[in-house]
This record gives C-alpha cells, structure tokens and sequence, in this order.
C-alpha cells in the first residue's frame, strides 16, 4: 500500500530504521550522562517527532543539547513542590523538558482522574520538545488538554529590535473518535528548532522571519539567533507570544535563572464528561471535522487540512519506511557515542 | 490633562456623553423587548466597548441584534444544566451572549473561589460581545482566565471556498498591579461586527480579507457576508480557529440549532494561588511587561504596545470625553426608542 516512499533519500541524508534510530540516540544520550531509563525516555520522543515529519525536531536535537549548559550543571529528580487536588506545580530539577514534561503529564492524569481537573505548573526545566507528544497522551486518556509553554528569548516582541520572548508555543488537544485532535503551534513565525539546524547547516530562510543583531531584517539563520526572530501573524501573534510569556511566569519561570524571559510550563487538563458525554463529544466532533474536510475546495488544493491528521498518518507511513537523518548529524552521533 | 480630543468629530458622527449612549442604548434595547435590567447590562456593556475603542462593537450592535432571527423566539432564564465543584455547563436560555456570559463570568468566580479552578460551558446563546470585559471582572477578582468562543460560519477554512468556522475569538486574562493583563483576540482577519458595520454602511476593506459567495477573493464588506472571511496568520490562525470550533462543541454548541457550527462558550478560569503567592505573580508581570516596554525600537515605533495597556488608558479618557457614535446608527436607535 505505501510501496512510494513518503521521503526521498539524497546524498545528505541517511535512512534509519526505527529502532536504529532510537539506538544511535540512546547510545549519544547516555554518553552525554543520562541514565538508560532517561535516554529511552528522550530518545522515543525525538523518533516520534522525526516520524511526524519534524526532522529538526529529531535525533539533531541531542547535538543542541549536548551544547546546552544545563547540562555541566546538577540534575536532581523531579518534585512536587506545591500540591491541591486540583493543581501541582513540580520542579523539574534542571532536567530537560523531555524528562520533566512526561512527569508532568502523568501527574495531570492523574489529577484529571481524581477531581475532573488540574492545573499542572512545572519550572526549572528547558527545551520541551515537541508538545503534541504529551498531550497526545493525556487525549488517549481521555481528557482535553490546553498546555502553553514559554522559553528564553528568541523572539523579537512587534516594534523592537531586540529579543525577550520565547517561541512560546500553545497547544491544545481534545479526544477523538481514533486519533485525537492535537493542534500545536509555535506562536515564532518559524521553529527554533529548524533556526538552529539550519544555522548548523549555513542556510537561510526563503524570507525574511526575522533581524539580526543590528535590528535589520534577515532570513540568515545563524543571524536570527544573533538578532532574533519575528512573531506570526503580526500584532495578534505577538500578543499571544507576550501573554505565553505571562504565564510562564505563573508556572515559576523566573526562578530558574530569576529572568522573566525563561521556560516555565502550565499545563490545564479537564474531562469533557464534566460538560458533555465522552461519546457524544467524540461523535461531534467528527461531524465537525468531516465538514470542513469535504468543504468545496480552491483550484489545486487537494485537499483541506486538519490538524494533527497528516502526523498521525505519517507516523504509520515512517514507521514501516524509517526515517531520513542528516549525514552529518548521524556522524556527530556516532563520534559521540 | 486631556484636554486634546482623542476621537475627531466628523459631519458623519454625533459625540455622545458616556450616560447619553447609555440612555440611548437602554432606550432602544427596552423597546427591543429587553427588561430595564437586561436592557442596563447590555448597554453598559457595549458602551463600554465603544470607550475601548471598539465603535462597531458598541451601539451599533443593537441594530444587529434587532435584526437577529434569535430575537423572535423565545427567551428564557440562564440556568446551570450540569454541574460540579469544579464546573458548570449553563443554558443560556436563547438569550443574547451579553446576558449568558455575565452570568457565566459570575458561576466562574464562585466556583474559583471554593474549588481553585472552574471549567464553564455555556451553550444555547448567541452574540458574546467583547470577550475582555468579562475576564477583566474574573481578573480582577483575582483569577486567571482562559476563554474560547465558537461561533456561527463566517469564517472560510485554509484551502476552501466556503465559510464552515466562526470568529472564533479567544481570550486570556491575568490579575495585575493596577490593571488585569488581558489578550483578547479573534482567529478571524477582520473583526465581525467590523464587516458587519462596513456592510450596512456600504464600504470595503482596504484589502482582500476574504471571499464572496463565488469563492473569489474580496475586500467588500457585503461580499464578505455571503461569502466568508479569510483566518488571520495563515494555517496557524486558521487551525486555531477550527480548535476553538471543537472546543465549542464541547460547551454544547452544536444543541442550538444540530449544526456543529454554532456559538459555544469555553471558560477556564483558576486562582494563580494554585501555584504561586498572587503578590509575587503581579510583581513579576509586571517586570516582564517593563521589561519589553523598554526594549530598543524600530524607527518611526513610538512604544512597544502591551496588550490592554491602550484599551485601559483610552477607556479614562472617553469617560471624560464621551465616544463618537456614526450618525446613522444614532438616528436609527432614536427611531427604534
């Protein structure tokens, strides 16, 4: 059925299975430190995103953290520090976000199960990764998630010239009659991620997403990271970003570095039984979807895209076909491990 | 101190002192069949969003309501259908949203108030109004708020020719030193009642915002309303607004009318207690908020804007100076009362 493969190999790039793939991370991870049980943790997230078709946010991603200073610094466990029945806010340790967030969604779960809602804080942590991957997880439970995660400085707040907001993406997710519906959004006009493999590439952009350390418009990658990055969507994009940042701050970001501009993580996860049967919500919600989906289209749209769907289908598609690792990046692993 | 005009009069405007419009708005709301006490929420409501800044949101609104089908039909009491410590699924009786939602805005901060965290569904209403005056009151309060409001088509999916998703507003609200911090924004390229304003006055937008009933692109305002309005921000905007059409349905948007596009109203409200002392999260917003204010600007900006900060400070101004009111729509409510 999926003969064609989805990705077309060139001579930068290099196919690995799944497992090989998840192998060559583990075995990197665990030379920069961690555990066993952390690199599999770490190591199935980065898989998972390569199989949804964000390379960026895949394997090169230990290279990003094996530069990070975190990393030098003391890691302790992740904690609950402050605790009701309906909220915890954890301390993540100084643990990358991979580790901290996985806490942090089973212990909303949890919560959900118990009172039918939590507001889920979680500070002095970095780098989350790709957030649909938790909260396709608390969807599978059941639940309807609405997540917001702010980060250090990258993006340059509508009329400045300088950086001090985040990527600071928003996610949402809700239960689905097979797959949930995960939509997930960088409120940057483009990913962090892909800045920086693309800086560790040489590249540009096709356009301008952003200013360089002068405050001039740039599309240079490595300029972007000196300068920094434009919100989406003009002013609305950039008060979302602003108001990420906000409640960042509530979730206890300053008290990592005692910067406003840092990553801090709030997470609110509900039942929808507490308004609506989960089996009418589920059965709505397809209507919905199968409406707009089979809207009259424009010339050469092939077809109207809901988010999530492509990932979820894909992910199957990889699965079976492996994934496509920049050469480079697969030799930096391997001298690595 | 403001002795300058912040509005200019034109030939085709009347200024109308802030206890004119709402004598004015009352007036021809009562004779629309609204108690005085329906009749005083509802134009203090609109009142205040013209001293915003929001002239289409404000009077003008009676002549849409006026028009509205849903007026004809019976009304009755807002009533709490579903109910938990921590949420609420409320009817709102075919009463138009300015009603719904102050009742809504009411259960959440009750509810925040015993439990920490309240999550409110409020289905069969239509009309929201301006979502930031309700969460400003939930703000000042002392709680943060998360709000989604689905809506009637209007706007046209990423790729098709024909409008399935409303406005689609969403709104965040935080507790402040002085003033809440509140982002309110539609996910759709122009403003509702904008197009709607535009419409009854003939005029077009100053560029393509959307569709006509053909699919072709289109800038006037009529136009638009048989046909649709275009997301803002690309496929962002456009996933966000078809999320926020799900997270309707979960308020029980689709009981209205069976259709699964409809208004539905998705309030997560909770006490930032929960996670840090409230003095403490104030003091650091407003850090973060100095802190981008005073960031270096691009030439010709002459201030970074903070979302609200504009809307709190023009709002004293037009207390004192009284809002501009097109002559029209004046003539029209002075007919209707």
């Amino acid at each position: 059925m999926n003969d064609r493969l989805l990705d077309t190999d060139t001579d930068d790039s290099v196919r690995l299975s799944v497992d090989e793939a998840q192998a060559l991370g583990e075995k990197a991870l665990i030379k920069l430190g961690y555990t066993p049980e952390e690199a599999t943790i770490v190591a199935t997230h980065l898989v998972d995103a390569s199989m949804w078709g964000y390379e960026f946010a895949g394997l090169p991603r230990i290279l990003v953290i094996a530069d990070r200073p975190e990393l030098k610094k003391p890691r302790t466990a992740v904690s609950i520090v402050k605790e009701s029945p309906v909220s915890a806010l954890l301390d993540g340790g100084n643990q990358v976000g991979y580790i901290t967030l996985s806490h942090a969604t089973d212990v909303a779960i949890e919560k959900v199960r118990s009172s039918g809602v939590a507001v889920i804080g979680l500070r002095n942590s970095w780098f989350a990764g790709r957030n649909a991957y938790y909260l396709e997880k608390i969807a599978r439970a059941g639940f309807a998630a609405v997540y917001f995660g702010s980060s250090t400085p990258s993006v340059v707040p509508q009329g400045a010239i300088r950086k001090a907001l985040g990527t600071n993406p928003m996610a949402i997710a809700l239960p689905g009659k097979v797959n949930p519906f995960i939509f997930d959004m960088g409120t940057a006009s483009v990913m962090s991620g892909e800045v920086l493999m693309k800086a560790f590439l040489g590249e540009s952009f096709p356009h301008v997403v952003g200013v360089d350390k002068e405050g001039q418009p740039t599309s240079v990658a490595q300029d972007l990271l000196e300068g920094g990055i434009l919100p989406f969507g003009g002013h609305k994009g950039y008060g979302l970003s602003l108001t990420i940042q906000a409640l960042g701050l509530m979730a206890g970001s300053r008290f990592r570095n005692g910067d406003v501009s840092d990553f801090g993580y709030l997470l609110i996860a509900f039942d929808p039984g507490l308004l609506m049967p989960a089996e009418q919500f589920t059965s709505e919600l397809q209507e919905l979807l199968t409406k707009v989906k089979e809207l009259p289209r424009q010339p050469g749209v092939p077809e109207i895209r809901i988010p999530s769907e492509r990932g979820f289908r894909e992910r199957e598609i990889r699965r079976k076909q492996g994934i496509l690792v920049n050469k480079r990046v697969v030799e930096r692993l391997q001298q690595m491990s």
